[in-house]
């Protein structure tokens, strides 16, 4: 086999065979196919397609590269989640202990974040002494005791995946349908759960800008995992602004500690979680329809057994689970600093992007994977899209490390609000589930 | 400028400035762009295309890349001429002594070819003691005197299009017009000339297999010649069986003076010698109509001044040029072969290629740079297409170093031919002039 041909092939609009496919990914993990025939390759797909079998095959031979997760020694459905990837997406905080509350087995092995605020380890390590540093025989034994884990990443998942990413990234071939698709769900295989729901992002925050781009992808991934042989639905969901109120890590516990205790049951993050939830519980057999899936979630909330799930994890991982009742004991900045309001009319825009970044500025974010994160500081918003405001209003609360940090952010978030003197409508959080 | 951005706008279908292009081939010479997205950039190219201006600027940043000629030196209008490659070429050997002996000047830079038999220099160095090693001084002056010389490649001409060319070749991205034509007439123009005739190759030995193709490329070719402020015209002529009777260094030295000395005149070679020739002559301004350029060319052969132009080039470079006048003082091989027919038919195919890889095979080529080439060996054909021939009639005769590989040679060279026992039409040599 010659990589030269197989380029040759995609590039006239050709279909790639199971073992050409298996045998290119193959050589390029090894090193054997070099970067500048992958690239090439990468371009070819992105402009000429691939077919179902096609993109199957890609995500398993890259499935295939690496360690795969046999979560076999836990009882039961194994539920994961992934999301395309917003601005103050704490959704994980609060799905995981709902559904866990449910019985769904939560059995998670996630990575530290690179952007604007860390990963959902990161947010969890707000709390005292919470460590993801279990051995898999620790975890396996959580899961199956409290319905809940989560672990450092500490095997090689999907590693073609990784080095393809990093490819794609210089090379212009990132915006891909195929390729996007199989690199998402050749992590999600490679983590082992039964179950899987997908969070796509769209708008101006998000990687797609348009309905339609965020149409096609879900369909496509819930459609190639359902192929892999797993259970998989998808939601579409709005991120022309931050989700929710926070951003920055501690801040973003607190807000999903609240919509555990039930409090701001009409804000996004609780309707999508319930959202989520409901499509979870309904592929995992748990439910027959959405109301009965919203039933069983909202009771699980109600009666407080959500956020003991919570707390149940955080022991269990070594934290102090007092600070899941009390949030006062979770990290606080030295710093606050209210961000008033220049004009009175309504809130036209917030550019979730620009928000995230004040955010990562004043050190909630890492832009290398060695950057160390300070888990007290963000911003709080008091106004979302849609609001009225009047002049000298507070738009939000910054939380930050020195007077000097906050005074830069402060400006720098008063530009990533824009007003209208008319009423502006709120758009609809949830686009489509598919 | 960031590359990635680049790539980004040609995948989408845009154009590329002309600051962006020069930067991108600048970066690329350099090595400060990595071939990683470089050839996604090809790929991009090649799905996506590129417009008229593109190519120019494409062209003239690959011939910025290294040094230009300066053909100044040299008095009149000189002319030059390329192939896009076939097997039994011979066609410079005698179109360059051709239109030097009508007055039109010849300042050939010239490489040694890869591939079934050698390049142009390979083939004249069949003469005793001829050397293209010329300093450009004595290179001008040659040509000031002689009308024509040929020296070899000694200025680094268009490195860009070397580099470029080579990590093409290894990621699929070599049939796409924009890079085929900047790659062309980068070289082309580096080298100085005024007046450029190419002869476009078409048909199952050529790289271009279809008319469509070859028309494409053709019409491309002499459009960019032009806006580069060159005349410029082309042919495109049938390569689906080798041009004329040899293949092989000597033995195609043997039938150029054949054709110069006026034998053979129906013959393909003969044939596309007077029409590159009187697209030069007219191209030049020294004749207004094919009748006209006809005339001289024939002239300057019957005369004998074409001949003997050839002569003074070989004096002229160190060569024995009594061997132009009686080419048994050529290098000859120790052993001859005949290749009988195994059929009575008429001759259907003759798959130039494979034709030219038995002329390789017997030691007329080269597959590296380092090897040696053996001038005496090759092919000479009695039968071309459209031919009648009987059980046992010779179809070739083989020129060796050896009985060995002659005998390994006559098997190949059998398969090489296909039969049809109802006549064959001769397809047109000459498909088009553009």
């Amino acid at each position: 086999m010659k990589m030269t041909d197989l380029i040759a092939q995609k590039r006239d609009g050709g279909v790639l065979s199971t073992e050409e496919i298996q045998w290119m990914i193959q050589g390029f993990t090894e090193g054997s196919i070099p970067d500048y025939q992958m690239s090439a390759m990468c371009m070819a797909i992105l402009l000429k397609g691939m077919d179902d079998r096609e993109v199957l095959d890609l995500t398993t031979a890259m499935v295939n590269s690496g360690e795969v997760l046999d979560l076999s020694p836990i009882e039961g459905i194994k539920a994961d989640k992934h999301s395309t990837g917003g601005v103050g997406d704490k959704t994980s905080l609060v799905l995981c202990p709902m559904v866990a509350a449910c019985g769904l087995k939560i059995a998670k092995m996630s990575g530290r974040g690179l952007g604007h605020t860390g990963g959902t380890i990161d947010k969890l390590e707000s709390f005292p002494g919470f460590s993801t540093e279990l051995t898999e025989e620790q975890f396996f034994e959580n899961v199956n005791r409290h319905g809940i884990a989560i672990m450092g990443q500490t095997a090689d998942l999907a590693p073609a995946d990784k080095k393809l990413y990093a490819l794609r990234d210089v090379t212009g071939t990132v915006p891909s349908i195929p390729l996007i698709v199989s690199s998402i769900m050749s992590k999600k295989l490679a983590s082992g759960s039964d179950v899987i729901v997908l969070d796509v992002k769209c708008g101006d925050g998000a990687f797609m800008k348009t309905l339609e781009g965020a149409e096609e992808l879900a369909d496509n991934l819930t459609r190639i995992g359902r192929l892999a042989g797993k259970k998989c639905a998808a939601l579409i969901t709005d991120m022309d602004q931050p989700l929710g109120w926070t951003v920055g890590n501690a801040l973003e516990v607190k807000e999903a500690l609240a919509v555990l205790r039930g409090e701001d049951p009409e804000g996004d993050l609780m309707l999508l979680c319930m959202s989520l939830g409901s499509l979870l519980l309904m592929e995992a057999g748990y439910a027959d329809s959405y109301g009965e899936a919203d039933a069983i979630l909202r009771e699980a909330v109600e009666s407080g057994r959500a956020l003991d799930k919570l707390a149940e994890l955080v022991k269990a991982q070594g934290g102090d689970e007092r600070a899941v009742y009390d949030p006062e004991l979770l990290p606080r900045a030295p710093v606050t600093c209210e961000v008033p309001s220049t004009e009175t009319g309504y809130v036209s825009r917030i550019h979730a992007e620009a928000v995230g970044l004040v955010s990562m500025g004043l050190g909630g974010g890492r832009a290398k994977k060695e950057d160390p994160i300070d888990p007290a500081v963000g911003v709080v918003l008091h106004k979302k899209l849609g609001d009225a405001v009047t002049k000298g209003e507070s738009l939000a609360t910054l939380h930050a490390a020195s007077e000097d940090s906050a005074a830069e952010a402060a400006e720098k978030l008063r530009q990533c609000f824009e007003f209208s003197a008319v009423p502006v409508e709120k758009p609809p959080f949830i686009k489509k589930i598919l």
